[in-house]
């Protein structure tokens, strides 16, 4: 469904048409000329040779002053996507599980049944404002579940779970004997600010893709215990051998200008959601997001076909259908300047499906 | 064992003594200065967004015109390794098995472990050659089997096998209903230089770390049926996203100059094979290798204590151990200069384990 849709896109494009493009979790920042310049002068010095599996040392040690940890908790990966894949990979034997909540990254359960496992979800309600249902979550846990991913901020609601809900996840888990993987990559965008969870028994996954506008260089981290960070060396080595040298200078470039990076991101996704929740709350229940650049509104109408309409308006954008059991949901990527974004919100208010 | 070794090579370096290092398989050439351009303009051009989880497309026309297939059979990896653990993740199920030729790359073993899966080998001997064994390979094919790996030429013996073995290996697996690999990853650095093999019904592994000097840089590219090169791009999507643009814009231009720089290494190569076989022949069964850099002579003494001795002389090589039952064989990788080459051969030759 997703994939003709994107495909009904391309050709859309490939006849000349141009279409808006909010489906994608790309932002439309770059990243800054500082980076670029220190993978190009990087690459100039010959730093592109065969290099660690876990990463390269100033970056680690950036990325553990940062989270208040050690270089040793640190493994360096190809996106945050590699983190997780590992992760799963690595805690997962076949036929166990883990847990999540919906909506979610659709990439999550793709995962899994790669690994041979599977992924069980807790819907959470717009009616609740997505609200984390932990009865649900105890009552959804098995004897084959081993892991708990919680992405805060979600993809797709943009909503962030507090601190004090993410221990009670961390106590359920404990209370289980399971781990605790935290999905960073939109933590950074919090309208917000939060300090950087303290180091504990668990993963935090973070990306250098959203904040950072860096998404083609497949760059990350994991944060784990250094037994865990030796287990993800050893599958890096087998499979990727290292993130290129010259990627890892741009993103150690990002870290050292990251106040003032995140400051901008987080203002231009503010301004953006502010937009969104006046034009598109004439019509559609917005909660306000609580980071990033991504609206969840409930439309009350099939949302493929809402898809399908909005696309013959130039519009992209991605059904709920895509994040679970929400087809009434549509998900708007704010990631165009204010102007374009406006004419696209308002057209997205103004079309209704014929019935 | 091996990671000791390694891990000693670290502290005396760390401790400033000069290591001549001839264990690695990173060659000493580099990419030339129009890859390293390519990839700096790309960056500059703002080829940094997430792109193709099966490559961009004008790098898979050239692969396709050099391979004399598609670009639907085309799928570009972060090295010729991710070609193949992808390969091995997506034909392999729970306690199925491989089977590959010894002496070999031991990151096959470790990437069937990985997936769940084992190796078998097929023992090849120093005093035939290390010609292929296909009767042996036929008895230790069994039902749980799914896949030939052929590394051609091979890690470590730089031994080649003709194009009539391929074949008699593809017989046997055709008899068999098994999928072979190739693991080309030295091919185009075959001192008699063939054609590429023509397009059929298996998985061809291809690198630019070796031939092109881009180790770390990441690329390679795996040519496959169209239905399994998708599989690949769904298991990329997963995982990698994909491999960064820019890279893939130094890739492309190493291909273009692929007849210049291939020629230049082949002799390279050569004339250190030459001088390696000259030296080292005084005193040890050296047969001249086929292709790229590495010898693997057998030196009757074990060889975990005589690359102990070798570091104390300020060399390193790698002992036959880590590639099989070759306890009496080292792998020297030819990757210096011919004068400190010479240098280490002679001390290579001198040395003597004390009984």
């Amino acid at each position: 469904m997703l994939y003709q849709l994107s495909e009904k896109i391309f050709a859309l494009e490939a006849q000349g048409k141009k279409i808006t493009k909010l489906n994608l979790g790309e932002p439309d920042w770059r990243p800054s000329e500082k980076v670029a310049e220190a993978a190009r002068s990087a690459l100039a010095l010959g730093k592109d040779r065969y290099a660690s599996a876990q990463g390269e040392l100033a970056l680690m040690e950036k990325i553990a002053e940062i989270h208040g940890c050690k270089p040793e908790n640190v493994v360096v990966t190809l996106g945050s996507k590699w983190a997780i894949y590992a992760t799963i990979a690595l805690t997962l034997k076949q036929g166990e599980n883990a847990v999540t909540f919906s909506p979610n990254w659709p990439a999550y359960a793709s995962m899994y049944r790669q690994a041979g496992g599977t992924l069980k979800t807790v819907e959470l309600k717009q009616e609740n404002n997505f609200t984390l249902d932990l009865e649900q979550l105890e009552k959804t846990i098995d004897e084959k579940t081993r892991l708990i991913i919680l992405n805060n901020p979600s993809n797709p609601t943009s909503r962030a779970f507090s601190d004090k809900e993410e221990q009670a996840v961390l106590d359920i888990a404990n209370k289980n004997r399971l781990r605790v993987l935290f999905d960073d990559a939109y933590r950074d965008l919090l309208f917000k600010p939060r300090k950087e969870r303290p180091i504990g028994e668990y993963f935090t996954a973070c990306s250098f893709s959203k904040t950072f506008g860096m998404t083609g260089w497949r760059a990350g981290y994991l944060i784990a215990g250094k037994d865990f960070v030796k287990k993800m060396v050893a599958f890096n080595q087998i499979t990727l051998t290292n993130v290129p040298q010259f990627v890892q200078a741009g993103a150690l470039e990002a870290l050292e200008e990251k106040d003032t990076i995140a400051r901008q991101a987080r203002k231009t996704c503010e301004e953006r959601a502010e937009l969104a929740q006046r034009i598109l709350g004439r019509k559609f229940n917005v909660p306000m997001p609580d980071a990033g650049f991504y609206v969840f509104p409930k439309i009350n109408s099939d949302a493929i076909e809402f898809a399908k309409l909005l696309l013959k308006k130039g519009i992209a954008i991605t059904p709920g259908q895509a994040f679970g059991n929400y087809p009434e949901n549509i998900r708007i990527s704010l990631t165009a300047n204010l102007e374009e974004l406006k004419m696209a919100l308002e057209k997205i208010v103004e079309a209704k499906i014929q019935k």
